[in-house]
């Protein structure tokens, strides 16, 4: 714990960068590691400007050479360094640029994507070759056969289980959740990237039934949070929250551009998956990146000789003419909505696996102390069942997810009249023969298993998808669907002589889209599977059969992301379903809470802690008096507890102290006036009072000057308790007086008063519990002073009559957490998004942490001026707290976190 | 103008039937009709029933033959009217489903597309048989083919303007505002209806270089609307304003789709070309309409026997496997970069025609007077220039627009090594070829001349699209370079052995998707070019291409729409360019107006006098008191304007003076006392009183009950210049006199007490002006009482700090007019577009119309139970005002709309 304190603060400072919350710490850092590279890099940029301006180094070689260097080298150097220093603000203007930065995710990301093909290609070969060279003994092979993926799947779970467990899964409802504005730690470090990355080739390597688009999501965004990050070394518009929201929504695009080669289905795909509304402007972001991502992901192929030009990943090779007839249409449609009842399912199998295991307890604890079991386990399944001498041999085992698609889409049919004889023995197609078996038999089989494996598979611990395995299911069902028509009719449907026989690779690409997009919610994947098969002839029949398949799946299942969001306890809003009506008349008056929690501007501090003690609402209502109700604004409830430490904190008892001490100092002579009071028992019994009492807060005090963290709420509740007074261990004591001590420091170091009397020993606390107690009482009946607090002035407002219709745009528009309803100025009620979701839902109540909304800082901007001073502070009470009370800490952090 | 009541009342209807203003109205209304159905409609519904139920009827007609009519034929009818009101009630439920709204919209709209290409096509093959009919004389066949363009535009413009002259133009651009929340007066009606597809049909079947698409958009909405105000029979969702915009986008969406049989792209370019923020909730919305409407209107093609089956709009056949080599990109580049300038150009190109025009006020005089005038001579001009056998025969003029874009796609070479020698003769391709001139010449030719007769077209007042010339344009600039390239490498670039040529209708593809994307600044276009040619293969080249040419377009000019927008003064809000990084810099503090107009809750009714007086916003803040400043909401100027017209109306006067008589009454006996006051010169008097001073308030008092109305700001100020009495002319004084009665007899029918007062004569108007003057400033010495005034509880809010890019993205989600600054609940400033707009782009200030935000009503809806009451007598002030004083109420309109 103790050494994790630099990762904290790079942690930190990754988060502040993501969200822009600090932006004013990033500036100074951004200053600190500008005038660094100043000082440090001064000669480095000289060489850098030698190699940017080849002219100016040709004539400095020159100058160089003629024999006078000292001579002509001083003003070459001068020269040098003002270019370096035009070059640098040339730079740096355009290093702010948008495309630049697009461009540059593009590359990248394409780079990525290349790699992490290239390397599960090798991985596959290295399978296949070993499981070839291997073909005298059947037992060898079927060992190499399964304990290769086993290994590759195993290493993947533990790295990225020890580097970064949030690398673990899609990513894609975690990038949801992050659009909307919620904040999740570690989710987008270099930690996660490296972890990801890894993780994925070599889950993928194993020949699993898995997909890459999810993860290559995550790791896009991942890829543009970290060049943000790089790039704000150079241009102060990194620093910005709104754009970093942007950039992170062009990412996504980019992921599923790269991974597909489809750059508009990749933006269309990216926008249906993870926004709620989409801002028009941000389109062209997408494109941008998404097509020069996808271009250079092609051209790579191109240059590494795998192909001649650039095509589609999957090329079809349909005929153009009559792509279908429209009494196939049916067909097609049926394929539709049974792929809209698959997709259902497989959501639904999917959960429930997760589910169970998360149940059985002795399964789940036997589970979380073997963590690399599970993997190892279904995978050893997996991989079994698909030994293609074994059972392997009935499902087309053998083939990879890739060569299992080009096959699926291959424009010959494969059964004519129900029989397989003439089947074209070409490549991988004869995988799908059998000498026994029918290819009805193999695609159902391959169908049924690999749909619970992709379900099973999809819950291991590893970084991985499920698009591409649903992808391949619903090709194989389409295929089996086309030949089925085609067995059915064998010379098509066509009656005006001409015979345009069936064909059943146009029913896989169809069943491939539609599947996908009931699993997903999406309509955008008709546009990935053109972008893949680079042919849209079909796109009637997918686009009917994907609006089908959407429209039954939508009304069964949530989307799988949707899904995995419920299931981890991501916070989330829920979509408003098709047609509910009475949306509509759902008023706000009728779901808002009537019992607001609010603080009037001229209370008392006793009423602040009242307020305090009684509601646990992150945000209360500022309002102008309890009898006008006018509402002034929000104050943060961490702001409130601020307040109030300070009001009953060690400082000001001190000064107190030092009050009295000083009237007892004139009035020495006076014989009545009590002794001075005796030396106390330093530190020991100091701390001790600091732990017990309201004097408690003193440590948390610190904190409190950051308004985004939340502090703790359990401190507080000693004040109540007074006459408890128990003892801490000894060694919690020894840290926490440690800690506080340099904390003090620090919070009073702009203080030289403060530390004067912290170093004055003879005016040491010499309260009784009892004097403080009454002191405090004293204290409490003040007025508050809200001068220096950080007031929301502009909360959102509602009336009573807004319909749920518009509350829910309103929220999701704005990302909203809560909302006042007001009449005329007056405070009446507020509603949540706890509310919300319960008018939804029903009455389903899901914890997850703390919600942020992206617009939500134009709401802060007013208080961000201060923050910059706080985060010294914040940072060293971090650590502090990390290192004296892990436990109450974590767990007052996931009290606050549950509200 | 007196004719025009019921129309005036429609129109409303139909508005508020659009924007949910009268949802109660709207109601009853729905109500009386279902009334009126129950009653007149018995009959027809049973007949509707048996229809609908075969069985049953099979069964009745068997009883009815069965020999005993009378007996069996009651149980029958009983049982028939249970079915008929399960049936209704069925319907009903089914009716306010989106998805058959969709489906009929879809149904409807793939109808209409059709029926007008099916007339387009009949218009243009008449002339073509006119053309060929007369080719034994040229000067003949010269009248034939400049007449019939010129007969049919004219036709179409006058059409248009007698009937509706909204109808005219594109439409796209009136959507956008209309999407964006602004009332658009008649842009949905029936009228505009049958204008906009009459006139449509007409000015293609002219052969003019006219587009369907922006019309379509149009003609969708308005079927969208029509159809949304038939379906509010049946069932109450219809009423919802939030529904009605979202069915609205999707009937954008509808409209594109059915146009080109490109439902995808369709849906991307109605979001790009109409939302700012979408709502990704609506997506399925329109994929589903688009797809279903797309499909028809395909499959009454392949039922037309003009196709064997369901394929692309301009199918292509270029080759599958090496569409195009890694070489030819920079070709594709330039082809974008070109359009991007070449769109940009032709932006600039139509503002500055439609500029030139409207600036020579002798050209606009004369054109005004005679308004058939301009399109018969633009017509003229460019069908002489257009004529075959003339200067046509150098830019194959004898093509329509849809032979020259299948001629442009085609997957031949034209020109081999630069000459055109070996030209396949096969159909239209030959109209390309002339004897003497070159390939490239013909091309070059075509391209200058239809560029700026398609900007000269598009000016016509014709309802006209400009997508669809334009895509032809850069279709023939596509095929230009790429039969240049074809040219220069007859072999191909590729090197590899294998001889793959250059394919110039791939360029040609590129060059449409690019130009067309680069006028309409979108990147959907893409999309539609595949989806219109039914190949993908040339994504990357397209995509690239597009990008290009919108980053170049962009940067120079507004979008086609967004300047359409600007000449017709449209309120609109300016897009954030491209990498304005300043904008995240600037702050509302520094563009927001410091000196807010406000009212005070304690004010008098001269203060609120004041404050209407100097400032001219639609709403005023209401605020405590002008010490706290603490913001409590906001007041229309319409309700304010009520609230003082009531405290120096006419009828409170009247009270006064009732009450001075019962008080003269009382001490009749007493000789002091003033004789009677002599009976009045009747109305006259009165009325000249009323038009005078602030009595004259009394005639606006009734629109100023509804607050969505504004009144004329103008009288208020004769109450300034009181001692100038002008008498009105007498038939304006009539009129008054006698709506005003009426009026009045509605206003206080209420109010019997009133009415006593106004039927007896001896309590009649009997002050002088200064015993009114005195008695009005009296009056205004009051408080006012704010108890009955509709006030906005909840308006948005900014704080000083937030950024113009956020304060931007709040007022485009929101579709904000105006948003008040606070700081604490004290109202320090307020930003509204105007400020936002100049601090965007400097200080353009358009004027338009009353913006009004989609999300608005959440705001009103607390204010809308009260409407319905006022609504009635809206509508008679309404026909009052339209009647008497026309003049007067347009002039302060158009003020009201200045603002």
């Amino acid at each position: 714990m103790a050494g994790d304190g630099v990762d904290q603060r790079a942690l930190q400072y990754e988060q502040t960068l993501m969200y822009g919350r600090y932006t004013q710490e990033l500036g100074v850092y951004a200053k600190e590691e500008a005038a660094r590279l100043r000082e440090g890099g001064q000669r480095r940029s000289v060489g850098r400007s030698l190699d940017l301006l080849e002219y100016d180094k040709g004539r400095c070689a020159k100058c160089r050479r003629s024999g006078y260097p000292w001579v002509l080298e001083a003003p070459a150097r001068d020269f040098i360094s003002v270019c370096t220093v035009r070059c640098q603000k040339f730079l740096i203007s355009r290093v702010g640029e948008d495309w630049i930065f697009l461009i540059l995710l593009g590359l990248l990301m394409a780079l990525v994507s290349w790699a992490v093909d290239f390397c599960i290609a090798i991985c596959l070969q290295a399978q296949k070759w070993m499981y070839g060279g291997l073909d005298s003994n059947v037992f060898l092979q079927y060992l190499a056969w399964v304990t290769y993926p086993v290994v590759l799947i195993t290493f993947s779970a533990g790295f990225t289980q020890i580097l970064a467990p949030q690398a673990v899964g899609s990513g894609i409802p975690e990038m949801k959740t992050i659009l909307r504005g919620v904040v999740l730690k570690e989710y987008l470090t270099f930690k996660t990237f490296v972890a990801k990355v890894i993780g994925l080739t070599c889950a993928l390597g194993s020949g699993m039934p898995l997909g890459k688009e999810g993860p290559f999501v995550h790791i896009a965004s991942l890829c543009a949070a970290l060049l943000s990050r790089f790039m704000s070394l150079f241009g102060g518009i990194y620093e910005n929250e709104s754009r970093n929201i942007e950039m992170l929504a062009a990412a996504c695009a980019v992921g599923v551009g790269c991974c597909f080669a489809a750059p508009i289905g990749g933006v269309l795909f990216s926008i249906e998956v993870t926004s709620t509304f989409f801002a028009v402007r941000n389109y062209w972001r997408g494109f941008f990146a998404a097509t020069f991502s996808a271009f250079i992901f092609r051209v790579l192929a191109v240059w590494n000789r795998d192909e001649e030009t650039i095509t589609a990943l999957f090329k079809t090779r349909f005929r153009l003419d009559f792509p279908f007839d429209l009494q196939e249409l049916p067909a097609f449609a049926v394929i539709g909505i049974a792929s809209g009842f698959g997709g259902a399912l497989f959501v639904y199998l999917n959960r429930l696996i997760v589910q169970f295991i998360r149940k059985q307890k002795a399964i789940n604890k036997f589970l979380m102390k073997k963590r690399l079991l599970y993997p190892a386990l279904v995978t050893l399944l997996v991989s079994t069942l698909t030994f293609p001498p074994g059972f392997g041999q009935f499902m087309a085992g053998k083939l990879t997810q890739k060569e299992a698609l080009v096959t699926l889409l291959d424009n010959r049919t494969w059964a004519k009249q129900g029989i397989a004889e003439d089947f074209d023995y070409l490549g991988h197609l004869q995988a799908w023969q059998h000498p026994q078996v029918n290819v009805f038999v193999t695609l159902v089989l391959f169908i049924v298993m690999k749909f619970w494996m992709s379900a099973l598979a999809t819950t291991i611990p590893v970084p991985c998808g499920a698009f591409m395995p649903v992808f391949v299911i619903g090709a194989a069902f389409g295929r089996l669907v086309g030949e089925s028509m085609a067995a059915w009719f064998p010379d098509g449907i066509h009656t005006d002589g001409v015979i345009y026989p069936i064909v059943p690779g146009g029913y896989a690409v169809v069943g491939a889209a539609a599947l996908s997009g009931a699993v997903t919610h999406t309509v955008s994947t008709a546009v990935i599977v053109f972008e893949l098969t680079g042919q849209i002839s079909h796109i009637l029949p997918v686009m009917i059969a994907v609006i089908l398949a959407n429209a039954v799946a939508q009304s069964l299942q949530p989307s799988l992301y949707d899904s995995i969001i419920r299931i981890k306890k991501l916070p989330y809003l829920p979509e408003l379903g098709w047609g509910h009506h009475e949306k509509y008349n759902i008023r706000v008056e009728d779901i808002m809470v009537r019992d607001v929690r609010y603080i009037t501007l001229n209370c008392c501090y006793r009423d602040l802690h009242n307020v305090l003690l009684t509601g646990n609402l992150k945000t209360l209502a500022l309002v102008e008096s309890a009898e006008s109700m006018i509402l002034l604004g929000s104050i943060e409830r961490a702001q409130l507890q601020a307040l109030l430490s300070q009001q009953l904190g060690r400082a000001r008892r001190m000064e107190y102290i030092r009050e009295n001490a000083m009237a007892f100092k004139k009035c020495m002579s006076d014989p009545e006036s009590p002794p001075p009071p005796p030396p106390v028992e330093d530190t020991n019994s100091q701390q001790r009072h600091s732990t017990q009492e309201v004097r408690f807060q003193i440590t948390t005090e610190e904190s409190t000057l950051s308004p985004t963290r939340p502090i703790p709420q359990k401190p507080l509740k000693p004040a109540l308790k007074r006459p408890s007074v128990v003892d801490r261990p000894p060694e919690i004591l020894t840290a926490n007086n440690d800690n506080s001590g340099i904390a003090l420091k620090n919070l009073f170091c702009a203080n030289p008063d403060a530390e004067a009397v912290e170093d004055d020993g003879d005016t040491e606390d010499d309260m009784t519990i009892r004097e403080i107690a009454e002191w405090e009482e004293q204290q409490l009946d003040e007025q508050v002073n809200f001068s220096n607090c950080k007031i929301d002035p502009a909360p959102f407002q509602l009336v009573e009559r807004t319909s749920l219709h518009k509350t829910h745009t309103i929220f999701s528009l704005l990302g909203l957490d809560h909302a006042y309803v007001t009449s005329i100025g007056r405070l009446i009620g507020v509603v949540s998004l706890k509310e919300l979701r319960k008018a939804i839902e029903g009455s389903v109540t899901v914890k997850g942490t703390k919600v942020r909304p992206p617009l939500a800082s134009f709401r802060d901007s007013g208080t961000s001026s201060s923050e910059n001073e706080a985060t010294e502070l914040h940072k060293l009470w971090d650590r502090h707290k990390s290192m004296s009370l892990p436990r109450e800490h974590t767990q007052s952090d996931s009290d606050e976190k549950s509200q």
